[in-house]
């Protein structure tokens, strides 16, 4: 076991983090995750009305009896969701661990504060990370270079966010970005965070809803396999490499506006990309840390071994090596 | 103390390397480096001439007694230096260990080797390290997207980049790019290396060559400050930001020849950009590390200091956290 100002705040058994993934973020998985001892954190915005996120929330309660949270993401939009709406059922709903990501979060995180809801903001710059602690928050979750989705525009990676950020802020922090095993485990904890988060490595459990063609993929692919997509619209993603995300790579290179790729890329958004088995159907996303992932077991197993081999690290590995 | 494989394959006390940096690795810098137990490497081509290098090697020696490298850098280039003749100085100078980067070392991995000459060899990818394995290197330097100079084209940073190579090549391994710390230490080991190698934060100390307007400048830039040249040219370089190096990224994303701003670049691999007090003067190297440098300390107290926050680290932080 691994205790950390992390575990000891959320009252989970172990320091990780699955955070909000659109369309992933469903009962099955999360409950597992729970199950397993770590905090999992369904995605408000999967669930087409706050009624359906309602009934998603008792759906995962009725699979386990652990503590798990949900995802409010905010991003700006002309017409945008019904943000208080969701954010109302999931207090209604007697959630008590919310993680935010996108803009100006305040007014979110004042009535979740309000309503005894503990909050954990992703961001993935240290300007945004004091930001949101001056917000009142009660946890950073930061986000380095190699994430999938969207890494910002600062393009620095865990090994300088994560000092750079513990350096500054003071509220305990989970690393996220690039974390799929023990080894980045202990990492992030010697960096200075609490904890880590990991995304595309839980999508290649038996739990995560996405087609299994997707998750073989994720196997196969290596650490170079995978694109930034809408850099020079400074709106960032990181998405698998194939046929598809190049084109789309390739037509935004020669500098044409956004209308000219955007039918390309709609499965970006959309359930498509992970639902459809062939990985070249669509585009989804995924982060670096694919490149050390080499298979697709149980969430449970993979947490167990994940653990294990940190601990390992620390009581084998690092301490031998003190003279 | 912390001993891994590298301070037993080299002989030296700490797991920590001053790689070869152009017109910084002088015998004032990597004697320093040696009397503070890790391991400095001179760079060869900083000499003007093979003879200029046996004497710059024999001057190192009269200012310490302990081990120190150098490092033979190969460029393609139309009018290459003599790099038998550095090399056969080298050797002739007693050295026993070298550091290779850059292309197609085999010869000189050879001729090293019949002289019972140690070779680390620095690369960017998997890849180029299991080439480089296989061509009998004694250890791997590998390199990731955060660092000074030259990253390669892949962008792996080395929170994958390294337990990605860690997973493959069975040589030792120093990680390179993004360390200056005691937590980066601890991470690197974490994460599979045996040790780090460190450029940016050793130009920061009282010892190395630089005019002291730009070791101020490192300290006061923030991890955010570098920019990447040659991208286009696919020889990419990652220099501090100033006025110059943001002129050149915006020239070069015109889509212009190389020539375009080669009138504005060639104090990346001058020494002018270093010894003009003036950050603004000339473009010059920096790696991301530079938002965790914080002092000009001398060489000694910067491992003195490195290696006791990693103890900590793990004989009380990792440790307490192990239930």
């Amino acid at each position: 076991m691994i205790r950390t100002r992390f575990t000891e705040m959320f009252g989970v058994q172990h320091p990780i983090a699955q955070g909000g993934m659109q369309w992933v973020g469903t009962a099955e998985l999360v409950s597992a995750v729970a199950n397993a001892g770590a905090l999992g954190f369904m995605t408000a915005l999967t669930q087409p009305t706050p009624e359906a996120l309602s009934k998603e929330i008792q759906r995962c309660r009725d699979m386990t009896d652990k503590p798990f949270g949900v995802n409010l993401t905010i991003l700006p939009s002309i017409t945008p969701p019904p943000y208080a709406e969701y954010r109302q059922a999931i207090i209604e709903s007697g959630i008590k661990i919310v993680e935010t990501a996108g803009y100006k979060p305040q007014e979110h995180v004042d009535e979740f504060k309000k309503h005894g809801v503990k909050v954990i903001h992703k961001c993935t710059a240290v300007r945004h990370a004091l930001s949101a602690e001056r917000m009142g928050v009660d946890a950073i979750s930061i986000d380095g270079f190699e994430c999938a989705g969207h890494p910002g525009e600062d393009d620095i990676p865990g090994l300088i966010l994560i000092p750079a950020a513990a350096d500054k802020v003071k509220i305990p922090m989970l690393a996220s970005g690039g974390f799929g095993d023990g080894r980045g485990l202990v990492a992030a904890l010697a960096l200075g965070a609490e904890g880590i988060n990991m995304g595309t490595r839980f999508c290649a459990t038996q739990e995560a809803p996405i087609h299994d063609g997707i998750k073989q993929a994720i196997v196969a692919n290596d650490e170079r396999a995978t694109e930034l997509l809408f850099r020079s619209y400074r709106n960032t993603a990181r998405v698998a490499k194939n046929k598809i995300a190049m084109e789309a790579v390739s037509i935004e290179r020669e500098g044409k506006p956004f209308e000219a790729i955007a039918h390309l890329v709609k499965g970006v958004r959309g359930r498509e990309g992970l639902q459809n088995g062939d990985p070249e159907h669509g585009i989804w996303t995924a982060g670096m840390i694919q490149g050390l992932i080499h298979d697709v077991p149980t969430v449970k197993q993979l947490v167990d071994r994940l653990v294990a081999e940190a601990e390992k690290i620390i009581d084998d590995r690092l301490k031998s090596m003190i003279a």
